[in-house]
């Protein structure tokens, strides 16, 4: 495995494989399969779990890690090509990145969406583009459309519960939040579900639904159903995923997105949403989540909440990627 | 020992113990007893000694290390329980901290006074809150009112020098500072003075007093004197500790505070504060400080000046403290 | 060696040991000569290079290493002598650099130009002044007026490109940028240029040139010859080393200056300096460079580009600084 980019994009039984090998590294955390390796962390975008979680993961396979993040102690990176450089960004990511990669045995890094244009941000192209400009190993630590790592923790919490793949219900479900955020993470959580077998419900007001080619793209991968109804949509169902997200037609115009999202403050995760779920349905978020805005405090701090356990398995998958990459083989 | 808060709260052997695996540590810098064990640092506050001492002192003991600054990189953290969060805190420290802690083998914080409410620092309940929601075991790295790392590394700093225990005077001097500053190097300051079995004699100009519940609880540790003339309160003393903090009375209004030190920048520890000290008497600082603002060069470069030493014994104490928190027992 | 400050104050041989040091290392990357010695980092301004290069470099030698950046996460530094500290800075170097020195087996510093005297930055007195404090071995990670680590890097890429030493002509170039930048990287690419036996031309437009003072000193270490024409400048040329400066008779002054620069965008490194160059010259830039304002696309991505190749060997060369400094002689 050279590139860690979209769950989407990987054989089912290389992501079993990767799972697997993380149920190991949670048996037996520490070992040397980095012996002598150093990992780079390219952080575009704040972090906490994602900085946390590689740099604690890295050292207990036995290897090294460094952390750069441009504007706060490295330079401001420009992305685009062809650019004439006399304006705030001090290098490019043409150089920046093959430097890095110089100083590497593998690169990881985070990118968000830019926030302009849908169709540009739905393509995932500079987190492409950065990979393919890496002569290491690359893994995406949550680029404009995709979240893998935090994909594949979540498959694997999912599969800690025991919850149900063929016949399982996974509730994606829109809250309210006081920004606009990205489609990065309810994309890699739609597409994780459907890839390990469960069906998939997307609950969201209107104006709020998962851009269209994303939908298009996930009915391929199985069975999606969109609701209004947050009640209808959990009724049933194994996991309840929470997140915001905002409006594709008020895409880099926040000022109409936020007036669109005004009278949503209801669309926040709470006890009802859990009366007509299966009795073991858990409360899933990837965090940072904002309390008593997308979730009550009785939700996530109760017995449902399932979001420490998939924060604790980024740890693990991480190591997982990180060793399938990068291990001995001997290991 | 699962948690290092404050000096003030444990048996004094136990602190003997950790000194003399401080001094253990010195003698012998190197080892693996943190072999495969990471430790978190979460500042929320700047550092220098802290943040360089930690980090070095890990990796002395062969253990890993990551550093996590909200705002700088990392989500800024709400602190408030129940809060509504649709303001500027984009993560709760009741997910931050079981985040981190499921990544690490210890958790080590620092969080300055809010300054807002003086009985609400005083109790120091934000970093006790934060202890007991870490799954691993917790350090305080200066929180509202309590420095221990810090105290800890005066203790030893005046084992060091030999100075007296019963007997010894120990003066805590407030001294000028443009801004109105926290009680928790003060406090600890003076607890382990008192602690160490010293007399403790407080200078400070009127309206400067340490808070009187402060005084309360360092009155029931041993003999407390306050005076009002840093030349008097100096007479005979084995150690100058220098140190500004605000007036209680202006608690949490700066501009008030200002008001009522604008005509006290003549407290500044020069070295007429030595003349009548003992032949012995050294200058201490926890650092950082503002020169020739809260001491002049001439003391603080001069022969009597133990800065650097306290600074050095950070490391030592720190050591001591995760060793004997995290270490195999048979290091 | 104790101290590495600039190459100009270092006996050829003494340069070459390095080189070859490097070399090897480059062969051989991961060894353990650093194991149980702590590099201290403390950067004043930014770094992408520098800040990942020595952290990945130190954990190649099995060594330990930590990130001190002043006004992100650690407190403003004054660095004047006698300061009355009661502005901005919160600490001063006469106490922050030996406290890290504390900490570590060496300590290396970023601290750029003040860019208000230029005699004063000129001396680099600032630099040698912390290097003089510290109490372990001490690497200038560049200062007002040298990048040693940087200009051993160019060295060694001339060598790997096997540029030739007498006879070989060294062209640097100005080129346009929208900021004033300072004088390190051009002194130290020019003595090393010299210091290698090259023969040195300088190219820039009127009011460009090197100081006075830097052209006195280079003038005594080899043959230095002046243009203000690219085209005939890089005629025979082997290498071709592209960098804005500032001008010196509006040093400190950055409106007048940027009126003096601001009929000069056409100083922009192109293929048309390549035609009369010799057919092996190679683009040279230390990194990181504005795209389409110091260097076209087509010159810095294409074939005669060796600046990957210089950013790559900074690994290198300061993994050999640090393994000279304190490796096991035994290695």
């Amino acid at each position: 495995m050279k590139q860690f980019i979209t769950l989407g994009e990987m054989p089912v039984e290389e992501i079993e494989q990767l799972l697997r090998l993380a149920k190991q590294l949670e048996a037996s955390p520490i070992n040397e399969s980095l012996k002598g390796k150093t990992v780079a962390l390219l952080f575009m975008n704040p972090s906490l779990r994602t900085l946390a979680s590689f740099q604690a993961g890295v050292a207990q396979l036995g290897g090294n890690v460094f952390v750069i993040q441009p504007g706060a102690g490295s330079w401001n990176l420009e992305v685009e090509d062809g650019a004439v450089m006399d304006g705030a960004s001090q290098e490019h990511i043409r150089d920046a990145i093959p430097v890095l990669g110089g100083y590497a045995d593998a690169l990881a890094v985070r990118c968000f969406a830019a926030g302009k244009d849908l169709a540009t941000d739905l393509t995932d192209g500079l987190i492409r583009k950065m990979a393919a400009m890496s002569p290491v190993p690359f893994i995406n630590m949550e680029s404009a459309a995709a979240h893998p790592c935090q994909a594949l923790a979540d498959w694997k919490t999912l599969d800690d519960l025991e919850a149900p793949r063929a016949g399982g219900k996974f509730v994606l479900s829109w809250a309210w939040h006081p920004r606009p955020l990205p489609y990065a993470v309810p994309i890699s959580a739609a597409e994780m579900a459907l890839l390990r077998g469960m069906d998939l419900t997307i609950s969201a007001p209107e104006g709020f639904d998962l851009p269209q080619e994303t939908m298009h793209q996930l009915g391929k991968l199985g069975k999606v159903t969109v609701t209004r109804d947050p009640l209808e949509a959990t009724e049933g169902a194994h996991a309840i995923y929470a997140k915001s997200w905002c409006a594709p037609a008020f895409y880099g115009k926040p000022e109409e997105e936020a007036e669109a999202r005004k009278e949503l403050r209801h669309w926040c995760a709470n006890e009802s949403w859990f009366e007509n779920a299966d009795p073991s349905a858990r409360f899933m978020h990837c965090l940072p989540v904002r309390r008593n805005v997308e979730v009550t405090d009785d939700v996530i701090d109760g017995p449902r909440s399932a979001t420490l356990q998939q924060a604790k398995n980024r740890l693990h998958v991480q190591k997982a990627v990180m060793a399938a990459m990068l291990g001995d083989a001997s290991q």
